[in-house]
């Protein structure tokens, strides 16, 4: 079968590489019909992410159908349809029974990282009843590629971690997917004001279409005085969706007391926090790797429409075409490219 | 009447000053029976919180006799026994009405620091209805005189903020009088290990008759060592209390995934926060000023005798000899200081 293949920091092919085949009773073997690229895999492709070695299959996110499941498998069969979730869960350790799955002590974001992921024609899931979910006929399917990941980070880790209440004012710093995804469901919630906050005003109009109140072009003047002047006395939650310095900063600076700082973002530094300021500000700081313990609820809003996750989906390549859709995801401020689907039909 | 009066940084006098007197409706005139002295007025004394100015009477704890009430006080009446709250609430504002007192937007810390306190013999306390509480005949004053903040403190934003569990690890950093008080409230949670950290021997032993399972003096080798050797795989919470970088610091690293760092410590500047190995940690973070909306709380344990503060209390001074409680408190790890009782029956 065809696969991206990580090789080396700044390298990866399109390779032909063995099937995979059941390793485990609890595994299943999934064909791919439709996968996406994450800015994590672009991470991994800089060299940030070094426990990934030299071929490995990239990617953690797809919907796909069920092509063998070993002996222990209950809740799938072969021709199955399944979204596939980004963390894997044995559903058995102390972790997993406290429904932090992101952090399963045989599992976790392990896809595309320590073992082989979706960017491929299969893809071996292990573990496979807590680590898939079943797709009803008649789904849009490109539409529930973004349960894989990006919609549960944002809700989970930027919403819920933040405590988004009605009435709350919330910035968001970043208008990648992952910080539309929080944009969009932060509205399940009814915020009082949603203030997007990027350097890209391409981004910037697409979140106000997304359900964006105010947008704030942080690379054009003071960012935390524009968003402190949309408010009374600062945000009550603050959702970092970048993951540098710089956004953290914004995010610590336009807090109100008692406001929720949810960092979403990847970083690859320590950040300064200003607790001289902060100690008496009743503030939380929380951090997170997606549980992906929501991807149930979320995708009944996506069935009642509540959600439209088919919104972050820019463009969609054949399978043939994973390189060129790498190239296009790569650039994406360039390529105005949120969210890209690559087809296995 | 008599009282201690910041001049400047590094000086203090006992003067002789003008009896408050009230000044709104809402206003009490309370008689100091007992009072204390708080890490947080030697801070001041350093000239590190420059929003006290030359003059003011210094002090926001205390146990005294309601001298005269204002027209719009109805809780309170001249001759009542009340435990004077660190924290003014007016219990109109809309911190107030979601209990975060310590941002009252008429009130918060203000005694000792933006009006004068209660290290004298008598105090204006204002909003009187919610800053005072009703002490019951025969309880021991000494004991409450703790419950004015310290006890609150570490309970609140310690304990209550770190979210201690039934069966958690817990250490706590600093063992002065907060770190004690989130050590002995942190019991009623029953947690399983309460490792106390701190670079004095004596405070270490003391720590340990007041509960601590495990103690670590982190002036002798690597106490992130040692507090994860006593752990699976770090603690649930850190609760940090003492307010410098390398106390945050420790706590930082010994947090387990999902774990609680409660900051309870004035910090006086910024700190490192390792974001490049807790963005993936699911950990929480918070900081704060005690709401002292637990005080009705903690008196029911007090009377219970669930918690006995008066075993914070390691000397008493008369009034007179305010200057002398500060020597002992100001050198508090030569003297074996925890808590100061200055008397003004």
């Amino acid at each position: 079968m065809k696969a991206v293949v990580y090789e080396a920091p700044g390298k990866k092919t399109f390779a032909t590489v063995p099937v995979p085949t059941i390793a485990q009773p609890t595994d299943a073997i999934v064909r791919i019909v439709k996968t996406t690229i994450c800015g994590t895999d672009l991470h991994i492709l800089k060299g940030d992410v070094p426990a990934v070695t030299a071929g490995r299959i990239l990617g953690h996110e797809g919907v796909g159908i069920v092509e063998e499941v070993g002996s222990a498998v209950s809740n799938f069969k072969k021709g199955d349809r399944v979204l596939i979730s980004c963390i894997t869960a044995c559903g058995k350790c102390e972790y997993c029974k406290k429904q932090m799955y992101s952090h399963c002590e045989d599992g976790g974001w392990i896809l595309g990282h320590l073992i082989d992921g979706t960017q491929a024609e299969y893809v071996r899931i292990p573990h496979a009843d807590n680590s898939l979910y079943p797709v009803k006929a008649g789904s849009d399917e490109e539409a529930l590629v973004m349960l894989s990941d990006i919609l549960p980070t944002g809700f989970e880790i930027g919403v819920l971690y933040g405590q988004v209440q009605p009435g709350d004012t919330v910035a968001i710093v970043g208008a990648g997917p992952v910080g539309m995804a929080a944009l969009l469901t932060a509205q399940f919630y009814s915020p009082s004001k949603l203030i997007m906050v990027d350097v890209d005003d391409a981004r910037l109009e697409l979140a106000k279409k997304f359900g964006a109140t105010h947008t704030v072009n942080s690379g054009q003047g003071d960012a935390v005085e524009a968003i402190r002047k949309e408010t009374r006395d600062g945000v009550d939650v603050a959702i970092e969706a970048v993951g540098i310095p710089q956004t953290f900063d914004i995010c610590q600076r336009v807090l109100r007391p008692g406001g929720h700082l949810a960092n979403v973002g990847v970083h690859g530094a320590a950040v300064n926090l200003e607790l001289q300021n902060l100690w008496i500000q009743n503030v939380t700081i929380t951090t997170g790797l997606v549980n992906t313990n929501t991807t149930p609820m979320l995708l009944k809003t996506v069935e009642s429409g509540k959600l439209q996750p088919e919104q972050l989906i820019t463009h969609r390549f054949a399978f043939k075409d994973f390189m060129q859709a790498y190239e296009v995801f790569g650039n994406a401020s360039r390529e105005q490219a949120l969210k890209v689907i690559v087809d296995n039909q």
